[in-house]
C-alpha cells in the first residue's frame, strides 16, 4: 500500500492477571490506536504471564522482528512482578539504584504524606543500561533502551501512567529518531445516526474517493466516526485532499456532525454552550447522575454546567422539583408530561438557558406490557419552547442509561443549533 | 509451582482491525476467562494482521508451547481473511467444499429472505483434514483439528458467534479428552489502602502460605485485589484451603476489605444499605455526579438510593441546600464546615439515613496555595454524628473525580459498619 520503508513495532503486555482474564488489557489496543497515527506500524501484539520464561521468549521473537518494542507490566514492587528483572538479564547487566529514580519516588510519597517502605524504595533499582523515564503519576518508572538495534521501552501497566509516559515521552522521541511516513487522519464524528444509514447517505461520495484516501467506519454508542487517512509525501497536500473531501461528505451529513478528531461529544457540547453564552442545568431520573458526570468531566464546564438534581422518587420530583402530583399519578413518571416539566422546573430552579430531563425504566426490571424495559422519555426546555423525544431502548441497564445520555446530549445540541425539527 | 501435567492453551487474535487499534480484543480476554473456570492454563495471547508469514509464524510458535491452541477472526468471505488457506497450508491439505456447510449456509440466507452469492458459497470450502463444526449465529463455521499431537480451533472473531461455539463444542469436547487439574480462585477486594501498606501488613502470612495456594495483587485506582489460587486434586480441599488461609489474614486488613470475586464496591454497598435497611442520598460537587451514577448503575439502587443534588456553584449550594451563606464566604465551598453542612442538609432534603457530600478542585486549573488542585473535602452524615475527611489527589481532573468517588463509597461503607475511628 505504501512504498517507503516502514517502522515496525511489537507490543508486550506482562501479567498472570491478563491471561487468566481477570484484567482486559485495553492498554495494548490504545497503543495500538497511537502507533497508527504516528504511521508506526504494529505487526504483533503479545500477553504473556509472570514467568521467566514466557518474558524471556516474548523478548527475543519481538527482536526478532520489530524496530520498537514496548511492554507493560509487571514493574510492581512485590515479588510476582519480574519485568525489571529480566530485562537486566536480557541485556546482560546489573539492577542499580538510580538516584534520580529514587528522589522521584520519595517526593511521590511525601506529597501524599506518607513514608516510603524499603519496598518502595526497591522501585528505584533499574538495569543499568537504561534511560530512566519519569512517571509523574506513580511508583513504577518509565525505562527507555536502545540495545540490539532496537528501541525497548518498558512501562507501568496502570492504564493513566502508561498513557501519560507514551505521549509525553515515547512518541516524541520516537518521531525524533525515526523517518517516518507521511500521514493525514481526519475523523468526522456524528451522532443520532446509525452506520448502515450513515453509509448509504454518503455511498456515491466514498465511490468517487481518490486512491490515496481510505475511508474507516468506527462505529460506537450511539456515535459513528468516519476517519479519512491519505498517504503520500507531502503533508500540506495531504490535508488538502482531505478537507477537499470533507467539504464534498458535509452537506449530505450536517445534522449529525458534532465535531471532529479527538473532540467527544460532551466537549463539543460546551464548545457549543459557550460559544452561545448559555448555561444548562439537569434533573436526571433513570440516567441517576452519568449526564452531569459526562458534562463535568470537562474541564471549565462550571462556566456553563448550573447544576443538576437527581430526584430518583416520585415524591423528590414532586416536593423538590415541583412537577404536578397529579401528572406523576395520571400519566407516571416514565411520560411525556413528567419529562417535560421536569426540564422546564429545573431550568427555573437553577437560573439556566436550557433544562434537561431523562425519566425511564433502566431495568433489568421495571418495565410492563406498556412501558416495557428501555422506555426513556427525555426533555430539553428552552425560552418559550421545550423539545421532548421518546427512546426505545435495551434489556440491558448500563447500556440504557449510556444511551440515554448520548441521546440528551445530541438533544441539547440539536436545540442550541436550532435543527430540531 | 504445581506437580500434575498442565493442560496449556494459546489464543491467537487475527486481525489488521486488532492491530491498528480500530477493534478492541475483547475476544481474547473472554476465552481467557472461560479456559481459566475449567483449569486450562493460557500461558500466551498473540494478536497478528492479515499477513501469510505473522500468521504461519504464530501457528509454529504456540504449537511448539500449547496443548490446546484457539484462534478467532480471519474467516470471513474476502480476500484479505487468509486464516482458512493458511491453516490448509501448514497442515498440508486442501480447502474441500463440505456439503453439510453449504447447506448450512444456504439455510442462514433463505432465513434472511437473502440469495446465496458465489463469494458466500466459498465459506463451505474448508481444509479436508478439519472436523466442521456448525456456527448456528453467522456464515463462518467453525473448524476443529487434531494434528501435530495438538487441538486446534478456529472460530469467527464476531464474539457472539465466537461465544457460542466455545461455550457449546469447545469446552465440552476439551473436557471430554484431557484430564483437568482442579483449580480454586477467591479474590479479596480491599479500599483505602496501597498495594505496598497492604503487603507490609500481611507479609508474615504470605511467607506462611502452603505451596499450592498462590497470591497476586492486582490494584486499580484506588483498590486492591488479592487474589489466592489453589491448585490440588480434590475441589473441597482446595476450596478449604483458601478460606482456612482468609480467616487468617482477614484480622489482618479487616478495614479494607469490602468484599469477595466479582463484587465491586458500588454492588458491596448495596448491599450494606439494604441489609443495615438504610437510605442514602448525596450532594456532590467536584464529583459531578459520578458518585450518584456508580451507585445507580447496580439494578435495584432505587432500594436505598434516594437521590442527589448537585450544586456546582456557591449560590445554588446556599439556595437549595441551605448552606450558611457566611460559611460559604468566610471557608470556602471546599472546607470541612461547607462539606459537613452538605452531607447533612441533602440527609434532610431526601429524608435520608445517610448524607454524602464532595466538596474540592477537580482541576486542571482553580487551585491556589492554600487550596491547590486535588484538595477534596468529603463527608458522610448520619443520625447525630458528621465524619469528614480531607483528601490531597492529583493533577488530573478525571483521576480526582474517580478518586473521590472511590473515597466517598469507602467512607459510606465505615459509616455504615462503624468503623470509621
Amino acid at each position: 500500500m505504501t512504498n517507503y520503508s516502514e517502522i515496525k513495532a511489537e507490543i508486550i503486555a506482562i501479567g498472570d492477571e491478563l491471561l487468566y482474564g481477570q484484567i482486559m488489557d485495553t492498554n495494548s489496543h490504545w497503543i495500538s490506536q497511537e502507533m497508527d497515527k504516528i504511521g508506526v506500524r504494529v505487526v504483533r501484539r503479545t500477553t504473556v504471564g509472570d514467568n521467566r520464561d514466557s518474558i524471556l521468549s516474548a523478548f527475543k521473537s519481538a527482536e526478532s522482528r520489530a524496530d520498537i518494542i514496548l511492554m507493560t507490566g509487571g514493574l510492581g514492587p512485590t515479588n510476582d512482578d519480574l519485568t525489571k528483572p529480566l530485562l537486566a538479564e536480557y541485556f546482560g547487566c546489573d539492577l542499580v539504584l538510580f538516584q534520580e529514580a529514587l528522589e522521584a519516588v520519595r517526593t511521590f510519597f511525601e506529597k501524599r504524606g506518607r513514608e516510603l517502605t524499603d519496598l518502595n524504595k526497591l522501585q528505584a533499582h533499574l538495569p543499568s543500561n537504561c534511560t530512566y523515564i519519569p512517571n509523574e503519576l506513580g511508583t513504577a518508572p518509565g525505562m527507555w533502551f536502545e540495545e540490539n538495534g532496537r528501541i525497548w521501552m518498558s512501562m507501568p501497566g496502570v492504564p493513566h501512567e502508561m498513557k501519560k509516559l507514551i505521549s509525553d515521552h515515547v512518541i516524541p522521541r520516537i518521531k525524533g529518531m525515526f523517518k517516518l511516513p507521511h500521514i493525514y487522519h481526519k475523523v468526522i464524528k456524528t451522532v443520532g445516526i446509525g452506520e448502515s444509514w450513515l453509509a448509504d447517505l454518503i455511498k456515491d461520495w466514498e465511490k468517487e474517493l481518490p486512491n490515496h484516501i481510505k475511508l474507516a467506519y468506527l462505529p460506537s454508542l450511539g456515535q459513528v466516526k468516519l476517519r479519512l487517512t491519505a498517504f503520500g509525501e507531502n503533508d500540506n497536500e495531504l490535508a488538502n485532499d482531505v478537507e477537499k473531501e470533507i467539504e464534498k461528505v458535509k452537506p449530505l451529513i450536517e445534522k449529525y456532525i458534532y465535531g471532529y478528531n479527538q473532540e467527544k461529544l460532551e466537549e463539543a457540547i460546551g464548545r457549543l454552550l459557550k460559544s452561545h453564552n448559555k448555561k444548562v442545568a439537569l434533573a436526571e431520573s433513570c440516567s441517576g447522575g452519568y449526564i452531569s458526570h459526562l458534562i463535568t468531566s470537562i474541564p471549565g464546564s462550571s462556566d456553563y454546567f448550573q447544576g443538576a438534581l437527581i430526584p430518583y422518587h416520585n415524591r423528590f420530583k414532586n416536593r423538590i422539583l415541583n412537577v404536578d402530583a397529579t401528572t406523576l399519578e395520571e400519566k407516571g413518571a416514565v411520560s411525556e408530561e413528567t419529562v417535560m416539566q421536569m426540564s422546564e422546573h429545573i431550568r427555573n430552579l437553577f437560573d439556566a438557558d436550557l433544562g434537561l430531563a431523562s425519566s425511564g425504566i433502566a431495568g433489568p426490571s421495571g418495565g410492563w406490557a406498556e412501558k416495557p424495559v428501555g422506555t426513556v422519555w427525555i426533555a430539553c426546555a428552552m425560552q418559550g419552547k421545550t423539545v421532548t423525544k421518546k427512546l426505545q431502548l435495551t434489556q440491558d441497564r448500563m447500556l440504557n442509561i449510556q444511551l440515554t445520555g448520548v441521546a440528551v446530549l445530541n438533544l441539547l445540541r440539536l436545540c442550541i443549533e436550532g435543527k430540531t425539527e
